[in-house]
Parts: C-alpha cells; structure tokens; sequence
C-alpha cells in the first residue's frame, strides 16, 4: 500500500507540478515540491522542526517564509517549537534572543556587519541542529533565505559552517518609475507602485517584492524616478510612502526618495531653491523632518541634478557638493544619506566621456560624510560593453556608489535574453591602479580601497506590473544578480547563474548545464551582433530600440549616433589618445596603459578609444573591416544557436515559460540580423568594401532600414 | 484502505487548494476541484468521456478545454473517443460532424443561430449519454463552456434540455486602449495589448482572454480607442492585429478595429478625408482590402466622429450618414460592419441630453444596411443612473447597439465594488413604446421590434494587465454580466450574479447568500452616496475620481457639473419639461409621461428631469434636503453594512481575494462618506438648511474637499 500511496502522490503532484503552467510571478521563491525522493528523503529527517527566537515583524516573516517553503518544498507543516527536543531542529535566532545561540556566542559573527548570519551544523545535546544565527534579526531572515536557498537548489546540508556578511553597505534598487505609473525605460508593463490606491490599498506584489529583495540582501529602494517629481513630497504621496515602508520594514527594506531640486519652488511657494539660501535650507528641514516623522527609517534621498534638464545647484552659481550638502546637512540628524548622482553632462567639452570626471573629481573632498556619488558603471550610459567610469579611482575622499542598469535600456530592451552578472563583474573586476594594482572598482565601492564605510550599490530596476514581473523570465535574473553581487561581490556570473536557474526553472543537470551554458555567453552574444570592437550608443534616439548608426539629426552632438562612432572614409572610431580627446588621461596610468596604444588595446574597447583605419590590423590578423563582419555575424551566429539549445529544453521546462522563452528568442534572432544588417550597411558606405561573401548577406537595403520607425517604442 | 487514500487525497487537495491564495487571473475558469464528494463521485460516473466530432480548430479548444476542465474539477484525465462504449459519454459536435447527432438531428435547432447549441441526456444504445450539439464549430465550443459552467456551479446534469441561442448578434466588448499602452479610463494597469512585442510574441493572457470571453458568448473585441489612432491602420500595426486575430479566431472571435477618420491624410497622404472624395473612398477601399487580406473574418470598425475633438464628415460638411456609408460599402463585400457612435454634442443647443437625438434622428433611414448606430444607454455618459436614450425609440429605420461601459468611469472607479447587471438590466427593461407598450429597449436592441438582424451589444472594456484582469475582483462579475445579458437579455442580475460567484469563488450556500446580496445592492448603494435622486455628472473634471458638484470653470459649460445639477436657492434639478428644454419630448408619450410631472415623477429621476424647491414634498412625504441627506446617508450606510458582511465571510474564500476586497471597501466607505459630505455641504450652501442631526455630521468643511487635488487619476 505504501507503493500505491506514493504512486498516489507522484500523480498529485505531477498534476500540480507539471500539468499547469508556470507564470513566472514566484521569481525565485517557487518552493516547488522536491521531486527527487532521495533528496527530499534527505532533507525530510534534517529539517523537521524550527526552534526560532525572537517576536518582532521580521522573526515572524522569517518564520512565515520558512514554513511555507518547508511546505511546499517537503509538503510538510514544519513544527514551530521553543525548545530543542529532536534531531533535525533548525534554530535560529540571534545570540541575545535564543539561550543556545547565546551559549554558543559564535566568533564568526564577531567582527561581521549587524547583517550577517552564520549556518553551522552541530550536535546538541546529542541532538543534530542547524544553527541560524544572526547578528540582528534582520541578520537571521537573511540567513533563513540563504538556508533555503541551499534546500531549493539541492546542497548537501549536512555539514555547514558558512559566515555571510554583505561586503556593501546600502544594496538597491534604482525605480524610475513615475506619478502616472509610466516607467521610463520600463519594458515589463506599467509601475508596480499604484499610487492611486495607496496608502489604503496594500497588494500583495508589494509583500512579495520584499520577500524576493530580501532573499538576496536588497535593502533599499528607491521608489521614484530620478527626473524627479515634487508630488511624492507632499503629504498625500508621503502618506502612501509610508505605507509601502511599513510593508517594508519587516524585510529590512528601507524607502529612499527622488528629490526634485526645485521642490521648495514647486510645491514649498519659495521664489529659489538656492542651496544657500536659509530660507531653502529650512523648507528641507521641515520636509525631512516631516518625512522622517511619517518615516522613522528613511534611508534617505537620490538626487539627479544639473543633467538632462534637471534643476540642480547650478542654476544659482552654487555647485553640486553646495547642492548635496544642504540635503547631507537635513538628513543627518536621522542617519539618512544622500545619494548624489555623477550623472552628468550638461557642460561643455570636447568629449562626452570626460565630463563627469570633470565636474566632480575637483569636488573630491568636499561632499558631506553622509553623500554618496552614484556613479554609472561606465563613462557614457549603460551600453552593452564601456570602459569603466574613470570617476571609480579618481575620488580618494569621496565615497563612490556604483549604478548599474538592470533594465535593458541599451541591451534589448523587453525581448533579448541577456544575463548582466558578466557585465557587472567586468566592471567590477576593473582594475583601476588607485593606489596600485589590485585597486579594483570592486574596492573602491566596498570601501576597502579608500576606508569607507558609507557604501553602496545600485540597479535601476527591471521590474514591472507584468505578471511575471520583468517581462523576459531570463531578465529576472538580472535582478537576481545585483542582489547576490551586493551582497558578495566574489560570487562568479557562473554561481549566481547557476544558483539563479536551479531555484528559477529546475536542479536538472543538463537543463542547468545548456541553460547556464547559454546565459554566460549572452552578453558577448548581444554586445557582437549590436556593438562589437567597442562602438557604443547608436541606437535609436528617444526610445534606444534598435539600431541607428546613421542618427545625426539631434540639436546636442552627443545625443547622435555619428558622434560615438565617427566612421569616414579613413576608418571608425573615438580617438580618445593623446592625439584626440586625451580622455586616457582621466584614468591611472596603470588602466590607461592597456588602452592607449590602438594596436596593443584590446578589440573589445578598441573603438572606444581609437580612430582606426578599416584596414587596421586586429589581433586575429583581420582587417578591421573585416573583423567588424565577423563580428556582426558571429553575433547573429551565436543567438541562433542559443536558440536551438533552448528547443532542445522543452522536457525541462513548463509550457508557458518554455514558450515565452522560445518566442522572445524568436524575435532576438530576427532584431540580431537586423541589428548586424543595418550596421554592416551603413559602415559599408564608409569602408567601400564587400562584406566577405563567407557570410550571410543582407536581405534589405540600408534605405529599408532607415525607413523603419517605431512611434510607439516602449519606455521612452 | 481507501479511507486512508481518501485521506490523503484530502490533505493534498486542502494544500494545493485553500493554502495557496487565489491571484484571480483565472476569472470565472478555476475549475477547482470539486470539494464535496457526493456532487463530484455523481459527476464522476455522468462524464466518463469524450466523443467529440470535427477536426477544426474550434473542436480543438473545445476539446482542451473540456479536458483541462475536468481534470481540474474531478481530477481526472477524461478519455476522449469516437465511438460509444460506455455510460457517462459526453457526445459534442455539428449534426453534420457527428453520426450519432446527425441521426439524432434536433428540430430544436432548426430556426436557432449558426451560434446556438443544444444540451440533452439520452439514453442511446443502453448508453447514458450528455449530447451538446451546436449548430456550428462555434455553438458546439459555447455548449461545452454552458455544460462546463453547469457542472461549475454544481448543478444537476442527470436530466438536460437545454436550446440556447445568442439574441444579438454582435457580442462586443470596445477597449479604450491605446498604441502606447495606455488605456483610457482604464482602472487595471495597462493595456493587455503589449503591441511592441506583437506579432511575434503571443502572451498567453491573449489566450485566456479568448477563453474567457468564448466562455460567455463574446464574440468581438475592438482592439483600439474610439480616440483613435490612424498608426493601428499601417501594415506593421496590421500585422500585429492579424496576430491576435490568429489566436481569437478558433474562439469565435473577431477583431474590430477603431478607425480614425483622417486617416487618409495622415498616414494616406491625402489632402482631405472628405467621404464623398474619389480618393479618400478610394483610399479606404484599398485599406479595407489590405486589411480582408491578413484578416479574412476582419469585423469591421468602430467610428465616433465629430465627437470631443475627432474629425468626421461634419469637417467637410457631410452628415453622419454620408461619413457611415463610404465605410459601409467599402466593408460590404467583406461582409464587414460599421458601429457609428452616436455620442455626439458637438452642436449647439440648450440641453446636451438632446443632442445625439437632434444629430441623428433626421438620419434615420439614410445608413447603408451594414451600418449599425452605436447608442450609449442614457443621455449623457454612463452616469450611476441615466434614464434610457430617447435615441432608442426613436429610430425605426435603423439598427442600434446598445453600448454599455464595464469599466467604472463615474461607478468608483478601479476600488468601488459596483455590480452593475442591475444598472444594464434597468435600461435593457425600460419600454420606450416605440410600437407601444412592451416595445423595450432590448427589443429595440435584440431587432425584433424592428426586425433587424444586424443587432449589437458593446461594453467599454474593464480589462488591464493587473494579474487579475479588472483590478477589483469584483469588476470581473461586469465583464461577465456584459457577456451573459449579450447573449440572453432575459437572464436575470440574481442569475448571473449567482452563476458568477459559484464559480469565481465558491458554491456554499452560506456564502453566495451573502455576497449576492452585496452584489445586488451595490449600484443603488452608489448611486445613493454618490448621484441620488437623479443627480449627474458631478465628478471632477477630467479624470472624474470623486465629487466635485461646484465645478464651473470649463470653457464649455455642458463640461461642468453646476450645468448638470443647477442647484441655487430656489432648488436643484435640470428642466426638461415643456417648461424648459423639453427633452422629454424626444421620447414616445408612453415613456414620457411618467417623468413629466415632478409630483409623479420617480424619486429617481427626479433631478434629471425637474428643477424642484428644495422643500418639494418626495413620495416619503420628506422634504426634497431632508430626503437628499437621507439618500446620501443610506449609501454610506449601506456600503457600512456591505463592509461587514464582507468581514463574515472570511472563511470561505482565500486570504488574497478576501484582503484585496476587504481593503478596497475600505477605501469605498471612505470615499463615500467624501462623496456624502462634499455634496452635502456644497448643496447646503444653496438650501440654506440644516442637514438632520440624526444623521452623521459631515467631520471636514467644503473648504476641505474643495481644496483636494489628484493630478494622477488614472484613466485620465
């Protein structure tokens, strides 16, 4: 009867597991049941009863989060005990709250941030334990997410002793998401944020937004977009801020805010917003104060000023550290911060790439301990492949936040699979020769490099009102990957890959190996069919889909596409050298050196800094020209074959998400060729030469694909 | 042992079941299992299988429906065969696809539509057996959705005879939504047209939404705004209509396009869009004939011209017919169709309530046959209540639809639970004596007063992308109601609203007692708190969310809600007797006269059709103010009471549905009471009198609801 009742089961489950379609909406936290028998087997004798201490809000999510996961993961209803009575007890808690925890004092937790959790394995009175211990409750909700990450990704959980602590301080998400719930550069539907029915109305997306960022140690968001709206200062819209906070808290999220410089004018009836002026500096006093009441953990401000028609200090001759210190001054009696972004170029110079350094790096030293630069990963906006931002290495005295963009303004947009971990490490990993080698960005924005403990990272979010959240189910991988690379920076783009797969679509093995397989190569894919050998920004103007190397019609240079490639007849790309804009120089000697001869620099950023003829010689012995093909096609080439090894993944997958997959693939392979046919057209016109015949021609005119026009591009 | 396993199967159905919350994306379609296991073991033995005849598409769906319903509802693979071996066979097809049927060849279906279908239990070759035979593919998909919907809602299947056959042809919903995903007056996100993925990308809620409207008879969608957009018109845009197309069609439905009638000079090239020109009807032809070719079953459109700011024939001094006809005859070889609205009050006159009459009475007889004139239920706009039309009634040389608005515009909006079947039926019931008494306005609509066969029925789409559709899950019960009363006009709001909640939540008697009367109240419960006595229009300008009876300042003073209730200190209402605008004489003498007489007149209608003292004797025998606070303080009551029933039933629906309900009667006592005391307070202000200390007193000053301001509505 046993075998009858099992085979009982595995028909249930198959009905509820297999048979019904997976919309995506449980991102990460499926908690499906383990299907392996072995293994749930397993884990059914190590976890069988949760000892956790603690009574406030977050001990009761942890608690919530661990049951439901138990059930569904085990089908089981875990026991809620307060005393350790059998083996396989989880106890968790912190060392102040729970007696065993307390005895035990880990060391590990020591010298470790009030976020950390540490997971060991033990035998207590002759009972075998996990142990959950969390320097703060927040510690230990953390640490829960990290034990269930294990369970759901099928770790060995016999022997544990894992010591986490987030190496960056404030870790989050960037919305730039509007009043109206239009999100600019938003691809997976409209605002999650329906202010209109806050503060009264809570949905639950916004319960489960805090479990999932809580799961991967985001603990801050910024709910508003940064080209600011002075509404969501006043008191209705700061009343249904504060409700999101309230669901919040529990998770360890704090809210930030977009400041819009010229609120005192807009909605304070002042006749300036002058950060010098007292009268100014008292209105966002009183506000902060204001917020601060409704708000008791606020984390604080994200500022956008003097860039791209924001108001911003300059407007009154005041510059931006007199601009972030007047709200640096207002926050700091709360412990709010003011993240300030370097975001800028509004003045003039010959080169686009040089102008942030140039407004900020003589400001170093001069910005309030509690501001910090949000910096853009790369010099110019978020293009599929840039050199990093010469600003990380440049501001010893200032503390430097990164900015990266989760959302695939430039890489796709709604409908190209493209994992970013890759793109976020090549940044991170950087070295930028501060003080030496090894000086990575990565050091520079955890702290270590230049002694900050104000630190922070950030990614303008991909998320959406879509069921699934992020529109493309691999895009919520990216999401993912901020999360994890926040916390841990170390962690390989293979790890969070495969980390994010398991919990995401399946522990299979050759479903993890093809999928993986296909996520680590995706950002190369994308960069060789959209911007090879290091062109950059020629998109469409406005709304960035598609491609348009051809732009010049734009009133500023550099907002047209001819600008960032500079193709002639002689060749293409920037001269950033000695012999052009000199834009090398704002880096360290040691990170420019790689760069600065055009036949010693990398292909990858070649064109970034290099005016080179379409005969150049590349490091695979083809010209230029021809390299450029071979790119363009091997972009084309490698999304196609990404595509047959998703076919291949059907058995694996459910039927809504194999499908959504297999169509988004569908179209990213038609965009690649349109994207590879385009360019190689339009340059074609400079180089006067064949593309070589090895590879496939264009099907339309360059005229047909100037025609195309797309009035209604999401986003914009 | 078979207790054991029926245990078992309980724990797992209780799991999988009511822990889970319910998100509602399914709708009406749950198909949950079947929780008391004497109805589901009765169903179990009357469907055993599936002998369904016919290779169609349609066949296919209703094949897949069929089985993913019972599965889902019983638990179990259903077989499907194509002979009859045992009892409990379930025999669905044509009379020409099916032996079986065919023999059988019900008289019933004779004289019934290509649409209707016929349910009966038979005995055939000692087999008991359920026949659904339709008199097409399409009737036989609507018969298994009506046997799904029975064995739904519990009914008894062991004896059926059951014709069904549509009483309009055209079962319409009208989207309001436009190119950039917006959707006017929409209340549930953003448009479920993602048209930047489309044609390539089908989501699978364009699937659902299929389903969902097969379910219950739709059988046309317009896709666009009636604030149309010529770009839906271009071949890129045609395409992506052929997609959606493509997945309506098996379900028997066709796409409707809105068209903008300067079209041929904006994206045409034309100089002019006069219809009477060569080349523009030249143009439409050619445009017509593009569209026929990607979509053969194409509708038609759906035209408001010389409406709010839309071109139309008036721009070149063409009346309505002459704009209505160009397009009729370019469609008539296709067998397309045109819905000209008629909401119209572009000329001048003293009472926009005549206007559409005043426009297209003298045109009645001069639309080419496949014209059909598109007819909002009242007057004026969709207001909580409206008498009739008098265009209904009026036409007997023409077809009307009827147009009804699903989404909530001046009915709350995205968070009042407003079921408004009652509101439908109300119009459907009113007689408008055009061939005497009886002469109904669903008879006008239904063709059988003036024997028409070319009939319609619209609803203003309610639809968005939140994950349940509609926002408040109760709005899903409208788009339901629009559907049922399309197909059956007869059908009563106690039927639907019973037929919905047993399968939208649940069956128990207990609870469907409870929440059908909430269901039936809640329009009179609006109306009350919000427009009682025949009150109008007094929303905000604009985006219409909450009261705003001192509105004045519109440049068109029929914009403005003092136009719509003339308070002063003599009294309160709008003339439209013999002595003032004379609006009633738009309608037949019958329908009239019971509105002439401010002394017979209904308490409600009152206002719409008398300007009255404000100590007018009412037919409670209470003054006209004291009566005005009574009805304002009977919907806050009312939505008081519906409050805490709702409260009751926590135990019968899951914990999503039941929050997300509980808060938004939250926000809908709230807003009520706003409602109660800004009308109050401002219609004081001219009555002079006090409003009876036994009711509550209003806690803010008009100054107070004067001053709120809400800049981003939604639907705006």
């Amino acid at each position: 009867m046993l075998i009858k009742k099992q085979l009982l089961l595995f028909f249930l489950l198959a009905i509820s597991g297999i048979a019904f379609a997976d919309n995506g909406y449980r991102l990460w936290l499926r908690y499906d049941r383990i299907n392996n028998q072995q293994v749930a087997g397993k884990y059914n004798k190590q976890i069988q009863q949760l000892y956790i201490s603690g009574n406030s809000a977050t001990i009761q999510k942890a608690k919530q989060e661990f049951t439901n996961a138990i059930q569904g993961l085990l089908g089981k209803k875990i026991s809620i005990v307060n005393k350790l009575t059998t083996d396989g007890t989880v106890i968790a808690g912190t060392v102040a709250s729970n007696k065993i925890l307390g005895a035990l004092d880990p060391k590990e937790l020591k010298n470790a941030s009030d976020e950390a959790f540490y997971i060991t394995t033990m035998q207590i009175n002759n009972r075998s334990c996990i142990l959950i211990c969390g320097n703060s409750d927040i510690g230990v909700l953390y640490g829960i997410f990290h034990f269930l990450r294990l369970v759901n990704t099928g770790q060995d959980i016999t022997k544990l002793d894992i010591l986490s602590s987030p190496k960056i301080k404030y870790r989050l998400l960037n919305h730039w998401d509007n009043l109206n719930r239009t999100v600019e550069r938003g691809y997976a539907g409209a605002s999650i944020w329906d202010w209109h029915k806050l503060p009264d109305y809570i949905d639950q997306r916004y319960i489960d937004y805090a479990r999932a960022n809580a799961s991967i140690g985001i603990n801050g968001t910024v709910l508003t977009n940064v080209n600011a709206n002075a509404t969501i200062l006043t008191r209705p819209y700061l009343d249904k801020v504060a409700a999101l906070a309230n669901v919040f808290r529990p998770y360890g999220i704090r809210v930030f805010l977009t400041a819009r410089f010229s609120a005192p004018i807009e909605i304070g009836g002042l006749k300036t917003a002058d950060p010098l002026d007292a009268a100014v500096q008292d209105w966002w006093k009183q506000k902060i104060k204001e917020i601060y009441s409704l708000i008791p953990d606020f984390g604080g401000f994200l500022i956008k000023a003097n860039s791209e028609g924001q108001p911003g200090p300059q407007d009154y001759k005041r510059n931006h550290a007199q601009g972030a210190n007047m709200f640096a001054d207002a926050l700091a009696p709360y412990q709010g911060i003011v993240l300030w972004r370097a975001f800028v170029y509004s003045q003039q110079s010959n080169d686009r790439f040089k102008q942030a350094y140039e407004e900020f790096k003589p400001l170093d030293g001069q910005f309030k301990p509690n501001v910090i630069l949000q910096v853009k990963n790369g010099p110019i906006d978020f293009q599929p492949r840039e050199p990093f931002s010469p600003l990380f290495g440049a501001m010893p005295h200032t503390p430097l936040a990164m900015e990266f963009q989760l959302t695939q303004e430039y890489l796709g947009q709604g409908t190209h699979l493209v994992f970013e971990a890759p793109l976020f490490k090549e940044a991170l990993n950087a070295d930028t020769y501060e003080k030496g080698k090894g000086s990575t960005v990565a050091k520079i924005v955890d702290g270590t490099v230049d002694n900050f403990s104000l630190t922070a990272m950030a990614g303008v979010s991909n998320i959406g009102s879509d069921i699934n959240w992020t529109s493309h189910p691999f895009a919520q991988a990216n999401w993912y990957a901020l999360g994890r690379l926040a916390w841990d920076h170390n962690l390989s783009s293979d790890q969070i890959a495969e980390e994010w797969l398991e919990q995401t679509f399946s522990n299979d093995r050759s479903f993890v190996a093809v999928s993986k397989s296909i996520m680590l190569r995706s950002r190369e894919t994308l960069v060789n069919y959209m911007t090879p050998l290091g062109l950059a920004h020629i998109m469409y103007n406005g709304h960035h889909y598609g491609p348009m190397p051809w732009g010049n019609t734009l009133g500023r240079p550099d907002w047209n596409p001819v600008y960032y490639h500079k193709a002639d007849s002689a060749g293409i790309g920037f001269n950033r050298t000695v012999t052009g804009t000199n834009a090398l120089e704002e880096y360290q000697q040691g990170a420019s050196s790689s760069w600065a001869d055009s036949n010693k620099c990398a292909d990858e950023y070649l064109l970034w800094f290099h005016h080179v003829s379409w005969n150049h010689r590349m490091h695979s012995g083809k010209t230029l020209w021809n390299e450029l093909c071979f790119r363009y096609n091997a972009g084309v080439d490698s999304i196609r074959k990404i595509q047959q090894q998703w076919n291949s993944l059907e058995r694996f997958v459910d039927a809504e998400r194999f499908i959504q997959v297999k169509q988004l693939l569908n179209i990213q392979v038609k965009e690649a060729v349109w994207w590879r046919n385009a360019c190689l057209l339009y340059f074609q016109t400079f180089s006067k030469m064949p593309i070589p015949s090895v590879y496939e021609q264009p099907d339309k005119t360059l005229e047909y694909y100037k025609s195309l026009r797309f009035p209604y591009a999401p986003g914009n």
